[in-house]
């Protein structure tokens, strides 16, 4: 099991000949590569995509034997990749996905870190995030819309949608977490980014996602004073651990204007550098005694916590960002830990309602022109959203693409399967160079049941009934998506989730605009019916408006 | 929400005319309902069909609603189940299931019985078991097989394959547990069976599982004894409490050959009769503090470990049957209570192997003679199996039908997609009356992960990782199975497994012989590939066998 190899530089073939034997081979095969791509993965030697350690295959002979199947599969086989590890090829048909993949499930009464953690060391486990283990990654972008839309909702809900003059206090610049810079800037506030490890704020400068850097605290409050007079927003990473640096800032009577976090606290071995601890002792420690990491990091969160704490009580905006730390503090004994919002139920789960989630698509030909086709596409299809053509604009703007280019839209139930069509419809016109594949993240409207995030405070309190992602997974397959997963501990990490992901492939042809007319609906159906189910009216508004058959729910 | 209607009794259909749209929907009707037949469930009039709460729908409510839309259902719609709910249509296609279940299922950290029942009393869940909530419970039937099968390997391994003149102590005479007296019987030893409920006795002699019924432990021991020096198999019903008598038992010295368990441990609200407690106060206290039946259970069933690890270390073989009971005791104190061992690892796993367990089908037409056809046909396929066949001819001799009639048959990978296609064939050239669906319990080889019983002790150490039988859900969803389900909790209990159901319809077509063929070699093959992978020596030649395609472990 070889696990590390810096030698290993992969990147996906591009343009439009094959490598495989059809584009529903291909598409897994092109992105699992982009997954892995120098531009787009966090640790591409290790596998690494984002979020601690969700890797997108177990190890690198899982990686050659995944290709080599991927290759030689047929069009009525399917490949099961179970954690990361490509275990059969069996018989289907045409209308079958071409590969099922399930991550990093546990049993629940073992389903904690500590479990995950041997058998992951016995090389029987990987973690498979969201989109890292299900090749649907398309780099911080992937994150930027849903960060901009979160951030654009406070705005209004805390400042009557003006953040002009206002600034964002936050930490972790990793693959998610990279994200808030710029969705600050493009909501127009200024944004100050804590983060560790100088690599990251590079990479973050280098890809522009963030304006400036500084390793000292002094300047960095100063830019962001400035920028605020000036009503000029700007993002700055600042080198430092956030546990240290939130309760300085507090003490010297500085105040955000809005305060959150996307550290990787779900993961508490690999996650989270402890107070007081160099990156080399860090990773020192990680790898002769993550026990004691997880203790200190543990500690230091509860301490992180607590500071936020101390902001919301004297009156800044905060919330937790969907990395489970309210959690990991309340463990550690901070009894009022979830005194602030997680941002669904906060300010998303409007949307879930209508199913509106984190669509997305990438261009398998490796061509930018092929995505600004597509946002025209999108623009012509959904001619009434200005918020939405706005988004397109400043996207097209500022975000650098990643590995293959891709774009991502928070669009719902009845737009979906439109878009879907018409991208099919474009590579079947010879309009793209190659097939388009479709996609989404795991956090989204019906995939998802984690109640420290996308499921948390349901209204009828159904938060940990998770037969919904489960359902999802089902139906997608039974739609006949391209390929289909089922992770847990995404996110919020083990124990805490479970998931279900799907991507489809547009290669131009009539069974495929079958395929996806059916998928690219009833995916985001699924959101619908979770939400009319707990209650929720919007849901049951549009379930009833999109006439969906729901016997139990809508009777 | 209706739970309780003492007015229903529910019998399916028979015969071979529709009263749905075709027979992949008159199946999952006639199925659902055949689980709720007076002959065939513990409690039909709180859909209860087996094992502690197990029901086939959530409510009546839910129940009308399912049948309604079984009966409208298209062959290009697919109906989600949500603990046993109906929620969504959704249009898919052809080669689709009908029917996807998911129930049960929590987020790990939630994945307990406190929360669970918290659900259910907000009607918010239901308990599926394993083939209560996916259709496809034949009565006691379907267990006697395996609990045959395990008994004659208990006669080879302890007593050189002769059980006569030896005698099986156990309790528990539930909709499993009966099996236990018969299966002893055909093994050719004695049964002592404690139970505490008379109905449960009165029902297990009105339909032939057991021979007599006695409420003294004298009259009892009395009848071992002399079956036993007559070497004339004999059971016998003892109405009590086996946390009682079994300490009293072993203190008046007397040692049975073979020592098991199958009260419903897994569920202590409402599967185990506290110590000292009587029916009504157990029946009562389960409405008003199911808390302080919890605890009292717990306690009780702490001592009855004690008294079977006594019998243990005085030399009586003593096997775990899947109850979960040792890990309650453990929970409850006793250290070694997992000083005897489950039973799928000392006596299952080599058939698990193989990809052999629990096959089963049923005739729709509610025909015996479809049955024995299929018999007489099973026998011809396998001719060289004289073990299958004494289990055929003892089967009919000695198993009554309960609601449709069925069979079970344990099969493997090879034999099942044969049987399957032949039934297929007998349908077509209208040598069965009506079409017949084919099934397994959940318990088979590779659709589940439960670490206190089928995947005890796995060589790998991967008893908790459930990514196994996601996988085998996903692919039979994939391959065309009628429905297909996804449970949490089955066997033992909240947190402690996850597992999956399949059944398809031989409705005699072309399409339908396709599905077989794909779906009754996958299914099975998943087991092999499973067991494969944990490195066990007998899978790996099986696939090496069956020509697997299995690039990860057979490289
Ligand atoms: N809100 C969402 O939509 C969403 C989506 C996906 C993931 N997440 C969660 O957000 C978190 C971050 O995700 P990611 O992909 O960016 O993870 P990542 O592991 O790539 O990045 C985390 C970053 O935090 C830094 N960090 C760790 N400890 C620190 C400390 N004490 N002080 C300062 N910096 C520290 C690390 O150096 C790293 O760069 C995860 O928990 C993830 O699950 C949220
Ligand atoms: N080994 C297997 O293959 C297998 C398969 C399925 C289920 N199981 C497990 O076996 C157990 C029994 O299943 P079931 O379907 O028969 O359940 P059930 O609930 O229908 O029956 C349990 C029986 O135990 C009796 N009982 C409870 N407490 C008792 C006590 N203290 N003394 C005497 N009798 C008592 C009950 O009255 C009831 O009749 C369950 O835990 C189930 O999960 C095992």
């Amino acid at each position: 099991m070889t696990r590390h190899d810096p030698t290993r530089v992969i990147r996906p073939p591009m343009g439009s000949d094959l490598t495989c034997r059809s584009w529903l081979t291909e598409a897994p095969l092109r992105m699992l590569m982009n997954n892995l791509h120098p531009d787009v993965a966090e640790r591409p030697e290790d596998l690494v995509v984002y979020g601690g350690v969700g890797r997108a295959a177990r190890d690198w002979e899982s990686y050659d034997r995944i290709v080599e199947t991927l290759r030689r599969l047929g069009d009525d086989e399917t490949l099961l990749v179970q954690s990361g590890k490509p275990v059969g090829v069996f018989r289907t048909h045409a209308d079958a996905p071409r590969v099922l993949i399930a991550n990093s499930n546990l049993v629940p009464r073992w389903a904690t870190w500590e479990h995950f953690n041997e058998l992951d060391r016995k090389g029987l486990a990987m973690y498979g995030q969201m989109t890292a283990g299900s090749w649907i990654y398309i780099g911080a972008q992937g994150i930027v819309q849903g960060t901009y839309e979160t951030f654009v909702e406070m705005g209004r809900q805390h400042y009557a949608g003006d953040l002009s003059g206002r600034w964002l206090l936050t930490a972790g610049l990793g693959g998610m977490g990279a994200a808030q810079p710029l969705a600050a800037v493009m909501a127009g506030a200024s944004c100050l980014a804590i983060e560790c490890q100088p690599s990251r704020i590079e990479m973050r400068l280098r890809t522009g996602y963030l304006d400036r850097a500084t390793e000292s605290l002094d300047e960095a409050l100063a830019i962001i004073e400035q920028s605020c007079r000036d009503r000029a927003p700007v993002s700055v990473g600042l080198l430092g651990n956030a546990c240290e640096l939130l309760p300085e800032i507090y003490a010297r009577g500085v105040r955000p204007d809005l305060l959150t976090d996307q550290t990787s606290a779900h993961d508490p071995v690999n996650g989270y550098l402890p107070k007081g601890w160099s990156l080399e002792r860090w990773a020192a420690m990680r790898e002769q005694a993550p026990d004691q990491v997880e203790d200190a990091a543990r500690a230091s969160m509860a301490e992180h916590v607590e500071a936020m704490l101390a902001f919301r009580a004297a009156g800044v905006p905060t919330v937790d960002y969907g990395n489970n730390i309210r959690q990991v503090a309340k463990d550690a004994g901070v009894a009022n830990a979830f005194d602030f919002p997680g941002f669904v139920p906060a300010y998303i789960r409007p949307l879930f309602c209508r199913g509106i989630g984190p669509f997305r698509w990438a261009a398998l030909s490796g061509d930018p022109e092929d995505i600004y086709r597509t946002d025209a596409k999108v623009k012509e299809l959904i001619p009434d959203n200005p918020h939405l053509h706005n988004w397109l604009d400043m996207a097209r703007e500022r975000i650098r693409f990643q590995g293959l280019p891709a774009r991502i839209c928070w669009v719902g139930l009845g737009d979906r399967h439109r878009l879907g069509l018409a991208f099919n419809e474009m590579v079947a016109r010879g309009e793209l160079k190659a097939p388009v594949v479709i996609g989404r993240d795991h956090l989204d409207s019906g995939s998802v049941a984690s109640p420290n995030r996308e499921t948390e405070a349901m209204r009828d309190g159904s938060d940990a009934v998770s037969d919904w992602p489960l359902l999802n997974a089902l139906l997608n397959t039974a739609s006949g998506a391209t390929w289909v997963s089922l992770h847990h501990g995404g996110g919020v990490g083990m124990g805490y989730s479970q998931h279900a992901g799907m991507v489809i492939v547009c290669d131009g042809s009539d069974a495929a605009a079958r395929r996806i007319e059916r998928v690219l609906w009833n995916d985001p159906a699924t959101g619908v019916m979770r939400h009319a189910d707990a209650g929720y009216e919007i849901a049951l508004e549009v379930a009833r408006e999109k006439q969906l058959d729901l016997p139990g729910i809508l009777g």
